[in-house]
């Protein structure tokens, strides 16, 4: 039988939100590649091999990936969330720009529910207009290129969802950051830290960016930011779909 | 026994990208809701009332829900996609907003796979960086603020998923769009049209942003736009995870 590859979402964390797809796929699997959490979250049966990595190796995960599913194995490559957003389908194509041997691999991104969507559902409707994504993280991009694309996100009036805020590595960058989007959102616009959710750690706290604590945040977080017109309605947030420019 | 409401994302249209989450709703469900061609997709059952509405109709659909779960009724609103991004999550606080005296109700958001993820997959990974959800549709905002949004976004060198680019009532606006996009990107990026992502009526198309023409868009079609370096690899597109600043 001829090996395949697919980069399949989790979701955030609840198992009634995996897509069948996603299912179909690992129940298919002969092996599962992924960081530790993610593979912990897939029962072990006869005839499939788990095999959990660190979460500094994504570009060697992809790479054993290929190598496997070249070798005839039917590979499932788990991300927390969607594959294509900050998780693993980048590093997969990375993997096959570096390696052409497996050009004419069989691949599938399997879509999920992505943290942003899953908290933003939580909270009420925050993401309800136009909105940016922006992982924080520095790890592979320079802060300036962060702080621009804050201040161009803020200048268009953007809802925003951040991921990866905090870590251990870095504590103080995510104050720049929100001293950053205090100089430039004109009104004092509403941010949700919303962590784990889905999962029996979750917690949403909802407060105005003015009020804001970068110990708030930390890397099972997402963060989201309302533009000028987000706004409660009682323990719900939400973005009308209507909007006047600015002056 | 008492009513609730919950509006819930059907995902792009294949039933196995609909979240057993949403499935269970549905399976409990009095009434559904929404908009002809999404209500189209749920089966019928003895004891399940089914109200097919037109797209124009947002705001009065969830005035309609809410008065069913006042009235004790388990009632679905359906959206495509993921109910928070441009659907009918914000239409519904919008209703709650203007009737408090449904404050109180039971109401749950469930998100679902949004068009653009669902695209994306399909792609590659051209979201798998920094990225902008952007709605096109006029109808609510001024052409003034789309415009806007589109310079910082290629400003910042954000990719960005366009949803709504294109209808009959508005034709020559998302020339408009591929005009400011031109003028703004100074490299030039990959686009890719893709058109009822999951359906049997699936047709992506992938080209650069100076060949783009109007007419490769129509209102089931999510557009994707790199960043500087979105790139092919083989048949795929994928944005790296590392990037650097621009000059």
């Amino acid at each position: 039988m001829s090996g395949w590859v697919t980069v399949a979402g989790l979701g955030p964390g609840a198992e009634d939100l995996v897509t069948p797809e996603v299912s179909a796929a690992l129940a298919e699997a002969t092996d599962v590649i992924g960081y530790i959490p993610y593979v912990a979250r897939i029962a072990p049966r006869p005839g499939l091999t788990l095999h959990a990595t660190d979460n500094r190796v994504e570009l060697d995960r992809a790479a054993h990936a290929l190598e496997l599913a070249g070798a005839g194995r039917r590979v499932v490559v788990v991300s927390s969330g969607d594959p294509g957003v900050f998780a693993m389908a980048s590093a997969l194509f990375e993997a096959l720009e570096a390696d052409p041997r497996h050009a004419a691999l069989d691949i599938r991104i399997l879509p999920g529910i992505t943290a942003m969507l899953a908290a933003a559902a939580r909270a009420g409707a925050p993401l309800g207009h136009d909105f940016c994504a922006i992982n924080l993280s520095d790890n592979l991009k320079p802060f300036a290129l962060i702080e621009r694309r804050l201040r161009h996100a803020a200048r268009g009036d953007f809802a925003m969802a951040f991921y990866n805020p905090r870590s251990s590595s870095r504590p103080h960058q995510f104050a720049r950051v929100l001293e950053i989007l205090r100089e430039e959102c004109g009104s004092d616009p509403l941010i949700t830290f919303a962590r784990a959710v889905s999962t029996p750690d979750e917690r949403l706290v909802t407060i105005s960016l003015s009020e804001a604590q970068p110990g708030m945040a930390d890397m099972r977080t997402v963060v989201l930011l309302g533009n000028s017109a987000t706004r409660r309605v009682g323990r719900w947030i939400y973005t009308p779909r209507r909007a006047e420019d600015a002056p």
